[in-house]
């Protein structure tokens, strides 16, 4: 029960999430303020954007620009999205980007046939190509990521043998091909995840795989988002994806697949306010917060960045009552 | 740590938190409305109004309209919030009303002083007539609330030797008087908790005062309201004030001050996923939320009113897989 972290490492998706799925077409000097705003928080990561067809994502049409104008901050590693060997090539284009190769799996095998026409095999196949592709790069692959480990809305519940059985043939898979996987990003891509179902996927990961260290990266679609977090807290995972403001999606405006990551302020305020670090000052977050909402032009998920943070209101008590 | 409890009892407070905080006046059929559809979910508590000063709370001036128009469905308790002689008089009118006493504790002395020009002495007096009154007036006292037990605007940190205190001062003062507590609701007002916060008060609580059963009253605020609530479950706490859609404020008008309570659907979707028996049907809170959201005229805190439950689509899923 007393697994949490000293400390987490906060991963912020806001840009890529935010900017991906918005309708309004965003100003790149708009999206270069947010980006930049979140340089100077403390995140010690940003995903700007994605490399990826803008016929498809509109959103990332100016992507390139956004890179070459954005502030560098030395500490800050940012990254991009790519999904295909040309998105890959453009992103190692910017020496500002650390870029690495990710495997995809996809314990769901209804999804992996449905939405990309591959049997479980095919897809496997896909991931030895991508890690070929990497080495002839020199992009180095470290990380696999559990799509939908919670659950998934083409196959119902997923079960845990089924995790297991996929990361371990993924282990296996990996290490025949010169390759040593050293993090699993475990996501609950959409919203099945409950604290417990998070508390017994990650217990299991953290049993069977103790040379990889777990990532969640939880949406908030049906509010459980920060409720799954602190679960994650109490099995003592350090790595958390988070988006400023909860960008990724307004639940508000009834975008029903797309609801956001875990809002990256409420879960910085959360984790301070228990005494777990976050390297991040959460007034300059919720500042970049406030752009974030400029930025897209309507209310956005995060709760912190409408009621304030405890800091001020503790401080003007403490003055009030002088205790 | 496997402290969940097998079911839990949840107290609906959407109807008063909502109507009270609402800017525009809702017509009394729609309150009526709502509390029919509340009535039909299998919730066996709901707060349906107060008997408080219209001109002070003027969207609870029909109050009496309301109570009298309410469908009265067997097997479900209906009460009202009141705070003096004459809304405890008021109430009493109402035989489909449950009528009982609670004792208000206030750990902050700055917001007794500042907001009710009280000491802690006077306040405790106040207590006392309340019990005399209640006994004149045969109505049971059986709770009392800690208000702010996590923290507060006015006073800060709240120390939990406090709490304690405070506590034990009126189990002194109760016994006294010939009443006997046997419920004690840990509230949230300002919004202070974290998961670690409620697990360490309620740990308190649970250890001094074995005959209290623990209620958590919890704000979402800052987002943290199902995470906090959570925190409570792993505690074994089987009591929950919540609101239907989150009513009781909505964050996206900023209503700073005025964040709802944890959404009673968000909470329901997340126990029963978890395997905590509620009670109620999801689907049917589902359709009181919805109501909710159309009485209301606004967007609602709410998110699986938005984003949907998980069984149709888990059905869905079963029907396309054969699984």
């Amino acid at each position: 029960m007393t697994g949490l972290p000293k400390s987490v490492m906060i991963f912020e998706e806001g840009p890529r999430e935010g900017f991906q799925v918005e309708k309004g077409p965003i100003a790149t000097d708009d999206k270069v303020r947010l980006i930049d705003a979140l340089s100077e928080t403390g995140v010690k990561h940003i995903q700007v954007g994605s490399f990826v067809d803008p016929r498809r994502v509109p959103g990332m049409a100016d992507v390139h620009d956004v890179v070459k104008r954005m502030k560098v901050v030395p500490g800050v590693e940012y990254s991009a999205l790519w999904m295909n060997e040309r998105g890959l090539r453009s992103a190692l284009e910017y020496p500002q980007l650390s870029v690495d190769g990710k495997l995809r799996l996809y314990p769901s095998e209804t999804f992996l046939k449905t939405n990309m026409g591959r049997t479980p095999e095919q897809h496997a196949q896909k991931n030895v190509e991508l890690i070929a592709l990497c080495r002839n790069l020199n992009v180095p692959v470290k990380q696999a990521s559990l799509s939908s480990a919670f659950g998934c809305n083409f196959q119902g519940d997923i079960s845990t043998d089924l995790l297991v059985r996929l990361v371990q043939d993924t282990l296996e898979l990996t290490r025949a091909n010169g390759v040593e996987l050293d993090e699993l990003i475990v996501t609950d891509t959409m919203a099945w995840a409950t604290p417990e179902a998070v508390r017994h996927v990650v217990g299991i990961m953290q049993e069977k795989f103790p040379t990889l260290e777990i990532r969640l990266h939880l949406h908030d679609t049906r509010g459980l988002g920060l409720a799954n977090a602190y679960a994650g807290l109490l099995m003592g995972v350090r790595l958390f994806d988070s988006s400023v403001a909860g960008l990724g999606g307004c639940p508000f405006a009834k975008h029903k697949g797309a609801a956001g990551n875990i809002c990256t302020e409420d879960f910085v305020l959360m984790c301070e306010e228990m005494g777990i670090a976050t390297g991040i000052n959460l007034e300059a977050m919720l500042a970049a917060a406030s752009i974030a909402e400029e930025v897209v032009g309507h209310a956005v998920p995060g709760h912190t960045v409408k009621a304030g943070s405890l800091s001020e209101i503790r401080a003007r008590a403490k003055a009030a009552t002088g205790r």
